[in-house]
């Protein structure tokens, strides 16, 4: 469908591109977004050929995705360059990007990013994910956009150390410091969640609720640092129907109480990995869906963190950051006032 | 479908009904186990109507799955007492039997009968679940009774202590004493696995196996002890994923690595809450699937325990017990041997 808007004084489109949905920003040459499209092109969701033959190449499907989503952004503007980050550089995307090993800057994000090739336009550059060796080694892809975003929006010294929790289907946790992406640890809450409210005997006897019940929540918080923590979470989520069965938790208290439990397990974690580093405390910054963040924050001072800050906008600003810096885009004139400092970040 | 066996010397029909299964035994006047039929009628599956029509009263397709299972056992025999535990008893069972408060004797249990009338036949009698209450209660239904039978093999002190692993759906570990089920916990290792593997991102990249890993297994249950534990289940198995990704393990490792992973946190938590109680430590036994009950042993040597016993048959010996306690059969002549001293219990 053609977009009769002026498309005029775009300089970047920057897609946020992940396993279930796609979201494409239309940026000014200040970075500021003016306008924002969202569609269910996830890379395990891409829109079928019309008329229902087989790809010529592979990566067509995505050539379709991207199309649908901002052709006219494309057509109006020949020559402008594209960006994305997510699982689109992943193994089943449209080209793997390479993984940078942690500790990692902004530059060599900006560096290290992928070209694909396009039959009919500038080219798409994928910005690489994170592999942080170790043991038990940890990945991520999108959320390093997200976090070099939250940083442009933060004014702190130089060396203060930033703990950014990024909560969703995995939680991601990030130590950064000067810039730097120093460390971090994944926790598949919100995926454990899904997965037993929608694949377990739990979600039998839940009921949805009007509205979220933060006693119920606060009531699972409560049992992941109490004193039978010993018995620990392959035990305690079975609560969630004995406390039902007993008459102690309504159907539609139980799947918040669930959500306090898991997001209790992940909060103690957290406390007790940042206890082992005695420094100063890291400012805390939340980046994520509002409802969710809401609790991480609850769960964050129950377990005697400071109250954290809730950034928005982050994936947008970190993808201009990162155009910025590999030089897709040029930086406005320095008397222009900074686009991320006013309202990328709210208390 | 008639059975033309001699069908003479049967002194009671035995049922082991869960959610999934009904195992019917057919056993003799000493105890002994004649015939075992297994049919796919759990309480969540009972057969349909033949003619397609609704039934007529709520227990009728009990009754179908009564009669398709062991019919021609009740009819040779008129009279024949009818026991049966688990899930049968459940609110979502036939009838609703009462749950007893921990502790709880097998005389209490064989007072507790539910009485289900049958209109062409004896009545069903139902094995009472059990309830410890507390602040997380606990629930079982079926375990008591396979209990009672691991119990009635074992040839112990009385007062000497037993811990009795149950692995499973839900793994539940129960403390026994002097005969009475004095205390239990309950994991939900088995639906969790199962949850992981079929409806997250961790299942997506493993390969069956031809054959159990028990290196991969062994590998997961050190990351569940091992010095990064303060990070906790939620993060560990996303280690799953990335050392796949890394090539550190291979598709057909994944499976069980992650069991390890989890059976491992189930001993961890076991561990910890038996250090607390500085007792005897008590004889341990493992009654349940003979591959999990492999993996358990293995487990809980990894965690210091001593070798466990494994006990088979558990359920039939435990509806014996049951049913002689409750007069539902008259006990042998003291002169014959005991039925289960022999056969009953495997090193």
């Amino acid at each position: 469908m053609a977009d009769t808007a002026d498309l005029s004084g775009t300089s970047l489109v920057a897609l946020d591109w992940g396993t279930s949905a796609l979201r494409a920003f239309r940026m000014d040459t200040r970075g500021h977004v003016l306008e924002t499209r969202h569609r269910p092109w996830g890379i395990m969701n891409l829109p079928p050929a019309i008329n229902g033959t087989a790809d010529p190449e592979p990566g067509a499907a995505f050539e379709r995705a991207l199309q649908d989503t901002c052709g006219d952004w494309l057509a109006a503007t020949p020559g402008l360059p594209l960006l994305a980050c997510g699982m689109v550089g992943s193994a089943q995307g449209w080209r793997e990007a390479k993984y940078l090993p942690t500790p990692t800057s902004l530059d060599a994000l900006a560096r290290g990013l992928t070209l694909v090739e396009r039959r009919d336009g500038p080219p798409l550059h994928i910005v690489p994910g994170l592999l942080q060796q170790g043991a038990l080694p940890n990945v991520m892809r999108g959320e390093e956009t997200q976090v070099l975003g939250v940083l442009a929006g933060l004014a702190l010294p130089a060396d203060a150390p930033v703990l950014i929790g990024l909560p969703g289907t995995h939680s991601k946790w990030v130590l950064a410091r000067r810039g730097r992406i120093e460390q971090f640890h994944t926790f598949m809450t919100g995926e454990v969640f899904a997965a037993l409210r929608g694949h377990t005997i739990l979600g039998k006897t839940m009921q949805a609720a009007a509205a979220p019940d933060d006693d119920a929540f606060a009531r699972g918080l409560e049992v992941a640092r109490g004193s039978d923590a010993a018995l620990g979470l392959l035990s305690h989520i079975f609560s969630t129907r004995t406390l039902g069965l007993t008459g102690a938790l309504a159907p539609t208290a139980q799947a918040d109480y669930l959500s306090g439990l898991l997001i209790g397990y992940e909060v103690a974690s957290l406390s007790r990995v940042q206890g082992q580093t005695p420094t100063t405390p890291p400012t805390l910054v939340l980046c994520g869906e509002p409802d969710l963040c809401r609790r991480y924050a609850i769960a964050l001072q129950t377990y005697g963190f400071a109250a954290p800050t809730i950034a928005t906008q982050a994936t947008a600003i970190g993808l201009w950051q990162i155009a910025l810096a590999a030089g897709l885009v040029v930086a406005p004139a320095p008397s222009s006032s900074h686009p991320f400092t006013a309202g990328s970040l709210a208390a």
